[in-house]
């Protein structure tokens, strides 16, 4: 049985994702349709491609993806299908795709042409739908649309690194449910520049020394638990998603504060990592290795 | 297999939607559950019947459709069930089901009479999963209720018109994720009364004297993208709904701001439609063309 | 067909919701999956154990729960998995489920020790789907953890009544979508300590002398309903889940206010419930059926 997901930014309140679900199962019985997100910030595209990028590869080789962010179609916006990963995603030419692109190859990139008797104000319902319908049914894209080489970039969403490889400058691209920072910096990336060297991590007026494997890896349990005031900590993780992230232990924005709201940090603020030389000691000793200290911040 | 979608004001948070869910599934193992909305504001009827006139019918014929917004039984509230469209509707009888009703007739109504035993809090999950499952098991609305020839309407609305026909009197009846600007007037009632007249429509002290297609039509593609300023810019358009809207292009209310926070328009506010006499000028040239006139606000 | 519901403080934004369904479907593509909700407060413990308690058994037995709330692995908080009537609850061991186990008395608990490999910051999808799709496949729990006697509680739960039992101190544990205000106070409880007298319940400076059936029971039909004012009137009812509850006829926090914002009350706040001795009056009448009194607050 297919599997068709929705990514939008419809909303939980309107009718829009109820509407393309009823049109979905009008085509296709027997598909199964998952809701990945429809609070995504409205026109926001870097958001949803972060989203996407996170979310799709935990379902089964053949999911359809239906991404319905900035999706009306004009002479800058076409719609197109793309097969990357054995996984499909149905989509506005809008660079929603190309932070997955930019780490797995595509391998089909059709620009979707059912439209010629299709004037619609709801994109999503009228094409994608159908577009999601007829890859369900097993059919290619060929059908529906026409090859072409690449799809459109989103702009400024890789992070920068200095010629001598000393600094990386990175952003804020997403913020969470509980007021963590997401930056644009993935793992292999950073592990690839740092080369071991020890680093300081700087968001505003903020430092930060070191990476932990797991948020409650700040908590010291060997101090009795009515002694301790971990709850609203900062620290810095690498997600499940594997990218640089700006975290508050159990935080809640509404209680003990989050990342986003105790440091100030907003959508597209600068993150930037330097890196420092390993040093040999007067004792010849490598200091790379107290990273663990706990003196994180 | 069976589908029965839910539009209630549970919120997202509560426990309601899901034990909803729980106690058709207990039924009915078999069956299709759709969310179309859980984020109606409460006991908000308009909201309520905008959202499920829009939605009810990309579903496939047959669909069961539960409404439960305000659907305590009292002496004025009654339940009932409709056939209508070929669809079935389970809800209170408190006008939520009129603006559908207006459009197309229904092809029955009966008031639920299976509470003998039922001392309840929450009908949605004691009456409403039991009629549903009724249907969706086959079973006919006279065994769960008794014929009555017309259901509750809601007041005001419908748009006014004046004897002339010079004058739509609509008002603000949704305001969507996008805060674009939901009015009751729709495509065919403003046709019927335009007879091809120039128009202005009025909200607060904005003028608007064109519709457009779609939402980019307010975009000239010919100018350089970097040159152009149109988010944010405020339109008017028929909706997928072919309801009257007034948009504002690529709005977000957290960013460029929306049709509702840039107009400062709120449910119920008055819109207002003006019908311009089509006029011969000296040249005998007749001006109902000049619509396409993009100095449209 | 199995079912597996989830209930987290995932939000309705972030990919982890769809990666987990995503997951879910990966291992056993013919499962059901309910939302029960994902907009539990974050780290909110005593707001997840109501939602569950609440919801669970509206579900056919043997339906699998994963509530992912505060779910990361550390030296005090383990993951269990939970038989109790006929229901398979998996979570951290951190209090949630104190609240049903404190009605119900598990079948079974087993602490889960399928982690040997898995070093994940990301719970929920890496070990509470396998934990839950091995139950799905009708897997024993023996196999995924050992047994263990009991569960962590959550401390301050439980209302507090006084020797003499005259007094039930309790607080609010929940508000919900209406702005309802949920104490911990359940009907068998205060009918046990109630013996049919009087009360007066106590929120801030409000007090209230009666428990409604039903919320629409505050108003009169007999008055015309252009001159009631009822929308907005402050009432006590045992709610759906048999919890004593503080409501707002047809409550909407933006528009007539709720009990939340009209009270003032907030999580953790106190209610308290004075019990009255019944008298004897002169006349020797019995005063306790004068709780038919309208005057209830």
């Amino acid at each position: 049985m297919a599997i068709i997901t929705l990514t939008t930014d419809f909303g939980e309140k309107d009718y829009f994702a109820g509407a393309t679900k009823g049109a979905i199962y009008s085509e296709l019985p027997n598909v199964k349709i998952v809701d990945i997100s429809h609070s995504v910030s409205p026109f926001n595209i870097p958001e949803a491609a972060y989203i996407i990028q996170n979310a799709y590869n935990s379902f089964p080789k053949g999911t359809i993806h239906i991404i319905g962010i900035d999706s009306e179609i004009n002479p800058e916006n076409q719609h197109i299908a793309i097969k990357l990963d054995d996984h499909y995603f149905i989509c506005a030419n809008n660079g929603i795709m190309s932070m997955i692109c930019s780490e797995i190859a595509p391998e089909k990139i059709v620009e979707i042409n059912i439209h010629d008797k299709i004037q619609t104000s709801f994109p999503v319902l009228d094409v994608f739908v159908k577009a999601a319908c007829h890859i369900a049914r097993g059919g290619t894209l060929e059908v529906i649309g026409k090859n072409i080489p690449e799809i459109k970039p989103i702009k400024n969403i890789a992070p920068y690194v200095n010629d001598d490889k000393t600094l990386i400058v990175g952003s804020v691209i997403y913020i969470d449910n509980y007021g963590n920072v997401v930056t644009n910096i993935k793992r292999n990336f950073f592990e690839t520049i740092q080369k071991g060297r020890n680093f300081e991590i700087s968001a505003r007026n903020y430092t930060f020394k070191k990476i932990h494997q797991k948020y409650s890896d700040i908590v010291n349990f060997e101090i009795p638990e009515n002694k301790r005031h971990d709850e609203g900590r900062k620290l810095v993780v690498f997600n499940s998603g594997d990218f640089l992230e700006i975290a508050v232990y159990k935080s809640n924005s509404a209680t003990v504060g989050s990342a986003s709201t105790l440091l100030g940090l907003r959508l597209m603020d600068t993150i930037s990592v330097n890196f420092i030389p390993a040093t040999i000691t007067p004792q010849g000793k490598d200091v790379l290795h107290n990273m663990t200290n706990i003196n994180d911040y």
